[in-house]
Formats: structure tokens, sequence, C-alpha cells
């Protein structure tokens, strides 16, 4: 039996982004957004969404670029950090201790102590309502050797991202492999 | 030590989202989409992503509705094939024998087995590449009881949903609880 809950943003499973920006000074900031995920194979793009109060949108719309830095689970305070610190009044890469490092392809910082990392610049913006869709284009994914496996895959059980729960705000870490994609339906093909 | 791997969909966490349709002729279809997420708060709003090519995009662009049913870990082959299979050429309820139901919010069909559903009308559709996205405004989000928790709240380890993983294609669970957000962050607080 199916009881209505109501319009909320319960979804499965929301990730982890820190998305980092440069204001007009080039003092870089990052900031947790659980609000995205990739958007279109070719050109390979990922979609964020920001509320337009944030220091982070003033920076997306002057700098049109951000980059993706992905949580690992051991630097999960510094990441919650991220989403409840703002940038307008304190310096969280100085707060963390994390290094921002610029992108050599886009005009923002991502954080060298996160494994992966994406380069992005923005290609469309979308007013919603409280928040504002940024559209970037994937111009390239940097990865550390820590964490690509003996098949030079990136390896999900060495990145150990986050999963957010948003109907009880809370962080899970990734589980077990459970199946290969795009075979494990084959059976029921006739 | 970072290396480049190039513009890639390479992202964590990817959702696995079932896409509920209705074609024409009120025959019902479903498509896995990992490229989507929410996008915004007020209102309630989630982003899909489908290739023009399929089934599911004829669909919402005449329909204009859809529904997200999250599949659980124990209905994984269910949700692959929903993947690679076509419904333009087949009947996917019929083949995994899974109950449509039709919404009585939106003009969708949402399935029965599985413990989570959003109800959605498409309010934007945005051209981006190889990809068309769907925004939908999430009208109602209904639940089974048997993944409630003791607070009334959705509970994670209950819902099992899954992860997917794109460098390797494969699917992955959720794993342990980790941190509570918007707590875990404040001992940076100064």
């Amino acid at each position: 039996m199916k009881r209505s809950i109501g319009a909320r943003t319960v979804l499965y499973a929301h990730p982890v982004l820190i998305v980092g920006t440069y204001d007009r000074s080039m003092r870089p900031n990052a900031m947790a957004v659980s609000w995205g995920g990739v958007c279109c194979s070719l050109p390979p793009c990922v979609a964020i969404s920001v509320q337009r109060t944030r220091y982070t949108y003033t920076n997306l719309m002057e700098q049109e670029a951000f980059t993706i830095s992905i949580p690992p689970a051991v630097y999960i305070k510094q990441a919650d950090y991220f989403g409840i610190a703002s940038g307008r009044e304190v310096d969280k890469f100085a707060a963390t201790g994390l290094t921002p490092i610029k992108s050599e392809l886009v005009n923002a910082p991502y954080i060298e102590e996160f494994p992966v990392v994406l380069e992005c610049k923005v290609i469309h913006v979308h007013d919603i309502g409280l928040h504002t869709q940024f559209l970037g284009e994937i111009l390239d994914v940097k990865i550390d050797d820590a964490v690509l496996g003996e098949d030079g895959r990136p390896d999900i059980s060495k990145i150990k991202p986050l999963v957010f729960d948003s109907p009880t705000s809370s962080y899970y870490g990734i589980g077990q492999f459970l199946a290969q994609a795009f075979v494990a339906g084959k059976e029921l093909m006739r």
C-alpha cells in the first residue's frame, strides 16, 4: 500500500558534488551540491542547481566556469562544511586546509586532495524557481592514479564517494557490487 | 598525481531511475535513466535526460508527463531490462511481470512493486546534444508503508536503491550511514 508524502525532493541516489568557482578577485570558493547529475553524453555535460542567494551563483554567472570535485568519505566533514559555510563570510579553503588548484582548461579551482575532478564551462543557465540550473560541458576529467583499478578504469571502491539521503539529511557510502549493467536484464529478453 | 582521462560522463553517485510514460494509445512503457536528478527545491523538480531516438522521448513530448519509480535491489534484473529493451518492440511490463498503475495526478504509469514513486508533469524541454533534458515538476511522492522508518520518514536501508557506476557499467547498493549532514562539518566553523 502506497501513501502520499507530498511534493518533495525525495529521490535515490542523490550525489554529493563539491562545486569550485572563483570570484571576481580570483578568490577560490567551494560549495556542496546534491541537486545535480549528468545530463548529456555528447557533448558530455553535467547539470548543477544553485540558489540565487549563494556566493557560488554570482561566481558562476561571472566566470561561466566551474569544477566538480568528488569528495571521498575520508573528507566527509570538509564536504559537509562546504555545504553549511558561505564563501561570502569565510575562506573555506583556509578553514578546511584543502588545496585549491587552478584548472588549466577553465577559470575555476578544483580540490587537490579529492580523487576525481571535472572541469566544466557553463553552456546554459535556466532559472527554475528557488534554484537556477547551470549546465556545464565537461571539458576534461582528472583522476588520481591511486583510485584507478588494475584495468585502468576509475574504481568506485577506491574513490569512496558519498550519497546524500534527503529525508534524513544523512550521508551514506557506496555498498556492494550487485550486478553488471546491460547484462543483468538480458535473461528477460525473449 | 592526477591524470587526464578525457571528457567523459564520470560522476558519483549516478542514480537509477525508472521513467514511466504512456504512448498515444495509452500503452505503458518504462525506461531506465541514470542521467538525472533533483534540480529545484521549490517548486520541487527533477531533471531527466533521454535520447531523441527513444520510445520514451516521443511519449514525453506527447503526454508531457512521467513518473519515476525507484527500483529496489531485489528488482535489479527488471531495472536493467528497462534500460536495454525498447518499448517500440516489446511490452516491457508483460516481459517483467511488473504492474503499471495509472497516476491519478498525471497521465503516466508507475510501477506498483517499486517502493518510491514520483509523479511529474513536464515544465521545460531542452535539447542539449545527444540527450534532451526534460524538467518535471514533482506533484507528489508516493511510498510503500513497508519502507518507512519508525520515525515515519523514508528509510534508505529499507528502500535499497541502486547506484550506477558509469566507468564499469555496474550497479552498486547503498553502503553504511556515515554522518549527519549539516552537522558533521560544524566543527570546522570558527
